[in-house]
């Protein structure tokens, strides 16, 4: 029996009876979310594939699954002896399938998709490629449900109402903005798709897909009333009687379309084309105005209980990393351990932490050549065995139910260090420094800002291929958008503002294939300096708390300033560390921290 | 009799004609060219108001002149008494008068336009505007010929065949590479309406437009035959045998729209929609291509011959700018000279050298506060008389005739220099040096880059109002697109990718009110300095030479690498100079080349 081969056939059988030519099944969910609930892993169930990033095009005689090269080894193995092959994508994310699918096709034929996972612009995308062989498509719905037996409910645990304490600011007051822009630009009601910026409208959390508390929903905002969607009976009786005080009216998730209809007729709806997906956008019968999420912005802008929040994480964090390298040193002077375990063992040290409530994104644990492979997952089974020499790049973080953490350090395990790793490892971190060290006019986007992180590795002709920062949430989104650090537009990391008080990564990297990957990664937090009548000067101020590995410093090639800086960061680490640790994890973390001349 | 109001009352009479109730004049001709020859400039004609930017709306009651601050006092001097009212835009270049002017009408009014003065996107968003109110849009043509008595000729003068020996490449390889892209994108034929992209390609140049050797003209190319449009008899008999032998045909410049009627129909054009007019796009009758030129990008890569032009041109500034130093320094001594006249002064000791045609701009030159207002241009009358004393910003430039220089430096005059100023000015050379020292890859963009220039400024709350820096022309315009340094990618001095072998200027800046201004500005060129597995990395090296101003800097701001760049700089300019120049001129070079410790 091969079961992968069984459900492809299911499928097509499906598709005949439903006379469609083609199915297209993407990754996503209707949320555009980065992880997505098992009830959406439409894709993995019919191909095997688990991978984060790729999809499946169904048709008679082919099962194409296009992917970039992250994953070409992965579906190698996971698609073995199956009728799914390969098709590589050269660019991640890119749409390569749809010319190569409408050219498969006849004069005629029929393209099915889920119009729920789709985008706006995709399907606009779509249709103009397959128009010109007279290819139609049409609204498959998700009829993958009568060919999956066992599939897993979409997620019905109760949501939590996230207090006061934990997000600074009530529901209430968040609508409230949200109605200002209804009445700025003359319009009737914001209707909203991305599970974060509901979960931070609304005040509420779960924990519907990995490393992330968001709950599958819809939202609309109207003049007076706000409508919630979602699962019914998520919601218990205190939570539902919030809700009602505060005027929010609850609907079932799979209503949004028949509300959207019924709402809308002749209304003018603003909404992000950024997480819209077709099937909603379809459903909305008055006026579309598609603007950048004012959510998003707000979001992206943290208050104080929210910024005092991050801190003390940011300190628990601390604690659970030195705790984690004492461990670690002291494990491997007589012992060895995989990749895998020392992720989980890492874990294991932050769940200690109050208010602990999982990882923010699955740990990479990179082990000498493993450190160059940048999405580097390590495996269960057969991952490397680290023991008391060369490098180790580790990148982790946690939610806690009011903060959400990232960092990445870089370990020296023994031995003695290449000059060329050493050279590398400190123009990682002059770049780390240059940026950190800025200071901008409000307003200066992440793309005009990347540059200060590369230019020492440029020098050398080095460089990486990823940008140098991300938004950050608060129990929320490891990867928050909008602003960031990136070398182009195309990703709102390049081109939205910097503005006062956002928390953002700095993680420049150096990649050396075979051999060792380098990067350094801190959160920091964005604080006006100074206003003159050239402007506001927002300068970067890192939060994150854990000492940076000074044995791969090349130390001549650092300026004074630079060194100024790493003693600064030292001594601020110890400090605010020092009182919530013991007296030997003190000691430890002390001598880590010493100054460096 | 008022000059003005007469003009505007005739312009009435003749609107009210034609059944027109308003009338839009912008500042540009068909090409969308920087300078203007005489013909198109009708907004002066019919205003009064001769500024570089600006747009006139005339209807029954009003003469409405629409520009930006830097204008505001001239236009109050050259329209007072007359009917024409000062409208202030808060963007430069902002069609602010477009929703203003729909609300002035009635519903179901009629306004006229030039077709051909205005680009395919801005009938769009004119016809996107006046659409609410029904109001309709109609192609004005020229009428302003009728009411313009001695209006000046379009330009007449012969075209000058530009020799491969200042250009280095012919026109037939050019076409070539133009028509390559024609059969790369299966289309027949490319219309290009760029005056500096029709000189580049058929090598021509003549003296139709102020500062710029450009030639009013359209081209055509086809798969087998190119088309060149220009006014009759401005071809001598041995230029029109070499086209007819390059297989170009020649038509009259105004038969331009009837041509690509005839030719175009079913067929496919490439065009740029960055120059493209309304009336061309409208008589291209099959189907357009709009991309970004690939002339322009052509254009901007310097070939062998383009580049050792311009280095042997750096050398007569540098000549020219060293005369005129030592003549300033000696003059100064005993006696004054008004801003105008200094720059009249500058422009001789130019003229003297081989091959100079003109100022490649109205030279900048502003003593003390002036010197802070960003684009000053010196009146002829009453302009500030320069002593021995304080600060002096001088921007100039040149066309030779195979090549294009632009160059700023500040020069203390005498006196001893406040901290601040000296400060700023340091600011601005560590950030000049930054980003001339920076190596990155190909294909960075300006706005990646511009930061570099800023980020000491930056860290002082301090800023400058302008992008920092663009393409030069060979031979060509001053403001060369499309690559260069900004803070945005509206513009293409943003969004373009830096190649090896382009011309561009580094030009940071500082200014204060009421005080002074700062700016230093290189040219340089783009080199590959290496390629390794992580790419072609690109340098800048400076072609511009002339001492820069060492009393204004503050000597501890600066890091010894920076120190290094100054001295390596005075070096460069002392030994390319030094056999051009006599003893004295040879001494006083020295002096000023003198290595600071």
């Amino acid at each position: 029996m091969n079961t992968i081969n069984d459900r492809i056939q299911l499928l097509r059988k499906k598709l005949k009876k439903e006379n469609i030519d083609a199915l297209i099944i993407p990754s996503n969910d209707p949320h555009q979310s980065e992880y997505v609930s098992d009830f959406w892993k439409i894709r993995t169930y019919l191909s095997g594939f688990d991978g984060s990033a790729g999809t499946l095009v169904v048709t008679d005689t082919e099962a194409a699954l296009w992917t970039d090269s992250r994953y070409f080894l992965q579906v190698d193995k996971q698609c073995k002896n199956t009728v799914v092959k390969l098709h590589k994508q050269s660019i991640p994310h890119a749409p390569e399938h749809i010319p190569w699918l409408c050219n498969q096709l006849q004069r005629g034929a029929v393209i099915g998709l889920d119009y729920r996972l789709f985008s706006l612009s995709q399907i606009e995308y779509i249709q103009d490629t397959a128009k010109h062989n007279e290819i139609k498509l049409v609204d498959s719905g998700d009829f993958i449900d009568e060919i999956w037996p066992q599939r897993p409910d979409k997620p019905t645990q109760l949501i939590i109402d996230h207090s006061i304490n934990h997000c600074g600011e009530t529901r209430i007051s968040k609508i409230k903005k949200i109605r200002q822009e209804l009445i700025t630009e003359s319009a009737d009601y914001n209707f909203i798709s991305s599970l974060d910026e509901i979960c931070w409208l609304f005040n509420i959390r779960s924990s519907d897909v990995d490393y992330t508390p968001l709950v599958i929903a819809y939202a609309i905002v109207g003049l007076k009333k706000t409508y919630l969607f979602v699962h019914n009976h998520r919601v218990d009786e205190n939570l539902q009687a919030d809700l009602k005080n505060d005027n929010i009216e609850l609907h079932s998730y799979d209503s949004i379309f028949e509300k959207l209809k019924h709402l809308t007729e002749n209304k003018k709806v603003i909404t992000s084309s950024s997480t819209l997906n077709f099937a909603c956008a379809s459903s909305i019968k008055g006026k579309l105005i598609l603007k950048p999420s004012k959510i998003q912005y707000l979001k992206s802008i943290k208050n104080e209980v929210e910024i005092s929040n991050a801190k003390s994480a940011m300190i628990k964090d601390g604690v659970a990393l030195t705790q984690f390298l004492i461990w670690l040193n002291t494990h491997l002077k007589s012992e060895t351990i995989s990749e895998y375990e020392l992720g989980k063992k890492l874990e294991s040290f932050r769940a200690k932490q109050a208010l602990y409530k999982s990882q923010s994104f699955g740990a990479i644990v990179g082990y000498k050549s493993n450190g160059a492979i940048i999405h580097y997952s390590a495996p269960e089974e057969n991952s490397s065995i680290i023991s008391n020499n060369g490098v180790l790049l580790l990148d982790s973080g946690a939610q806690y139910e009011n903060a959400t953490t990232d960092i990445t350090r870089v370990l020296w395990l023994g031995g003695s260090p290449t000059d060329e790793l050493k050279t590398n490892y400190t123009l990682v971190l002059k770049g780390y420094i240059a940026l950190e060290t800025a200071v901008f006019p409000k307003g200066t986007t992440g793309i005009q800002l990347d540059a200060l992180a590369r230019i020492h590795l440029w020098q050398h002709g080095l460089n990486y291929g990823h940008g140098t920062g991300h938004g950050i949430g608060a129990y929320g989104m490891v990867h928050e958008p909008a602003q960031g650090f990136a070398t182009s537009t195309t990703t709102s990391r390049g081109s939205a503002p910097h503005e006062e008080n956002q928390f953002t990564t700095i993680e420049p990297g150096f990649y050396k294939e075979g051999e060792f990957g380098v990067r350094i990664e801190n959160v920091v937090i964005s604080k006006k300096v100074m206003e003159t009548e050239y402007g506001t000067f927002i300068g970067l101020e890192p939060t994150t708390l854990c000492p940076i590995e000074t044995t791969l410093i090349n130390r001549e090639m650092m300026l004074p300033s630079e060194i100024d800086w790493l003693n600064t960061y030292h001594k601020k680490v110890y400090s605010e560390l020092e009182h919530s640790l013991n007296k030997e994890e003190k000691a430890w973390l002390k001598d880590k921290c010493q100054e460096v001349n």
